[in-house]
């Protein structure tokens, strides 16, 4: 089905949790398979940093960035099951983001765009399931960033869905991963471009904002996968202060064709709220605000995930238990690390049907 | 004892492997202890990608790279060797460099300064051992970048040692640590002031020599150590898009404080020729340059080092092996890291003795 748009919070604003509010805010989404009579069987998937609404195409030469894992008979099977997925609140993939206009100036946001977290994204998706209609979904599921905002809909919302997936992703941020996000947002920031964020009307701040892309995808795979791809392979032309090894090649490769696709600003709101994202934010503590999860949760941990380390993953296994949860939880290896969750189905089509499937009927 | 300087290769220049050549270098050189009267008790400290020509101090307030590994019987006894240690070709700290007067212009290298190679520092070594009249080496001993070079000294020289150490460093650098080279360099090379290497008149690239700094920060320690000493916790005053949690203020802080200490050209030419070290250069295979060792071999790895990773380590160890090296390895863990060889001295203390001392009197 095609990308849909609509505009929510035309008659309120949405208070945003660090402060300030936005109004009619647009929601960029698409839906995937049919919603049966009982309304029972709709599933929200939620993306990651620099995901968007599109995890599936049936266009040629298109693909979404879970294309292999929905269909007929797949992990997340479009003949049962409705899908929705939205692009979050920040984004640049059509929903209001700092690259949009402004319906206050008539201008792009820019600098003026406010601080945005997991929790406010969580909010837009729920107004944007109000909308369609629906009053339950069968679960909300989420791989990275994603993965934290299926934790925040079972906590705000407790008896809206019976199960949270959550894969490759720890309940919070780790100090080294917010490391990286700070060198990478500096790398941005101090791109002569980037005009305190408001570039919209010159050019934009590619290079910090492809550096940081670089940075990011070392963090997603590892060094094994690297080794293999790679190795120390030279290009047949060399450039001594470029690309000089195969892998300089690739990694340069991948930063320049995220600036088709990526606005620097998103990049930078977006990361923050990976930071800054806490489940307990507004509760006591930790434990008070896992508790109020009442969906079974499945956390899919991959051992050696370079940004959201494993030792990470076990503090959030251990939370959510201590806290009551219905956890099923699986680790494994695998070369790919982070991404695993995109592109390495197989060791992930089990655990995600074992995390959809088994509760039907018997959570409500 | 004061840093020391003298200029070598006055009459004949240094051909470099990379092309090139350099006369009239400079190298600053500092020694420890006392060159007993049979000159065999000589060991060659090489030191890592940003390390200089004084691994200990003894003025107050002021302290070496290794200022705890070195003393009275501590793992390098400066009352029983006599240890030498110079800045390598290339570097910032006094031995000839991109910042150096070009003899031949009366201005900064820059832009022209060649490409330098592991073997080149090495060379430039072995001209300042000749200077000292020493004819044999007890042992060569280097952690990370300076482990190439002990490696290169045994290849290049190998009856001029007893015993080599290698801490933390394998033989080639990986696609992964390449890869982060590549976003150190391109960070650097895009800032405003970089102009192509000739900044020395204006003002220099602080802010990319500062982001790369910060990244490389991240790679010598591990998540669990900043876990420890940062958490997630947040700077009293905080800065939304700056130093808002304790583990970014301590980045920055560092990326400052390098600034102080190095120069940018300095930094690409060293990462450089971490990405480009390969033992095999100028032999027909890696097997063939490892015969050649006739060294005692002693190569400690760190488990959860994330700049060489232990794969890394475990393949150097086979090949070592596979070569005929006489060789020692030890691994283990260590929440540091990679900088666990210059900062958790008892976990090196007993692998370090006992790759010193276990051939005193055997090999010669």
């Amino acid at each position: 089905m095609a990308v849909q748009k609509i505009t929510l919070f035309t008659d309120q604003p949405l208070r945003l949790v660090f402060g300030g509010q936005l109004d009619n805010i647009d929601v960029v989404y698409q839906t995937y398979g049919t919603l049966n009579r009982e309304k029972n069987n709709a599933i929200l998937l939620c993306h990651a940093l620099t995901g968007d609404a599109e995890p599936y195409s049936d266009e040629p030469n298109r693909a979404g960035w879970w294309q292999q894992f929905m269909g007929h008979n797949l992990a997340f099977d479009t003949s049962k099951y409705f899908f929705i997925c939205s692009n979050v609140l920040g984004g640049c993939k059509g929903t209001t983001g700092p690259a949009s206009i402004n319906p206050h100036t008539g201008k792009p946001f820019g600098s003026q765009f406010p601080a945005v977290t997991v929790q406010d994204i969580v909010r837009v998706q729920k107004a944007l399931i109000n909308y369609l209609g629906i009053e339950h979904l069968h679960a909300v599921i989420g791989g990275s960033f994603g993965g934290m905002q299926a934790t925040q809909w079972a906590i705000d919302y407790p008896d809206f869905m019976d199960n949270v997936i959550n894969l490759c992703s720890s309940l919070t941020f780790s100090a080294e991963a917010i490391g990286f996000n700070h060198v990478m947002r500096q790398a941005i920031i101090n791109d002569p471009n980037f005009n305190g964020g408001d570039y919209y009307e010159g050019e934009p701040p590619e290079k910090g904002l492809a550096i940081a892309r670089m940075l990011g995808m070392l963090t997603y795979r590892t060094d094994i996968q690297l080794a293999k791809a790679f190795g120390r392979a030279t290009k047949a032309e060399t450039n001594y202060w470029g690309d000089y090894f195969q892998v300089e090649s690739y990694l340069s490769y991948q930063g320049q064709k995220f600036l088709d696709r990526f606005d620097a600003n998103s990049y930078l709101h977006l990361l923050r709220a990976l930071d800054l994202y806490d489940p307990a934010l507004g509760f006591d503590n930790l434990k008070n605000a896992l508790e109020r999860i009442k969906a079974r949760y499945t956390l899919i941990a991959v051992t050696n995930d370079q940004l959201f380390k494993i030792n990470d993953l076990h503090k959030s296994k251990t939370a959510l238990e201590q806290a009551g949860v219905k956890l099923q939880y699986y680790e494994f290896a695998s070369d790919y690390g982070h991404d695993a969750f995109l592109v390495d189905y197989d060791a992930f089509e089990a655990k995600i049907l074992s995390g959809i499937e088994s509760s039907i009927g018997q959570e409500k």
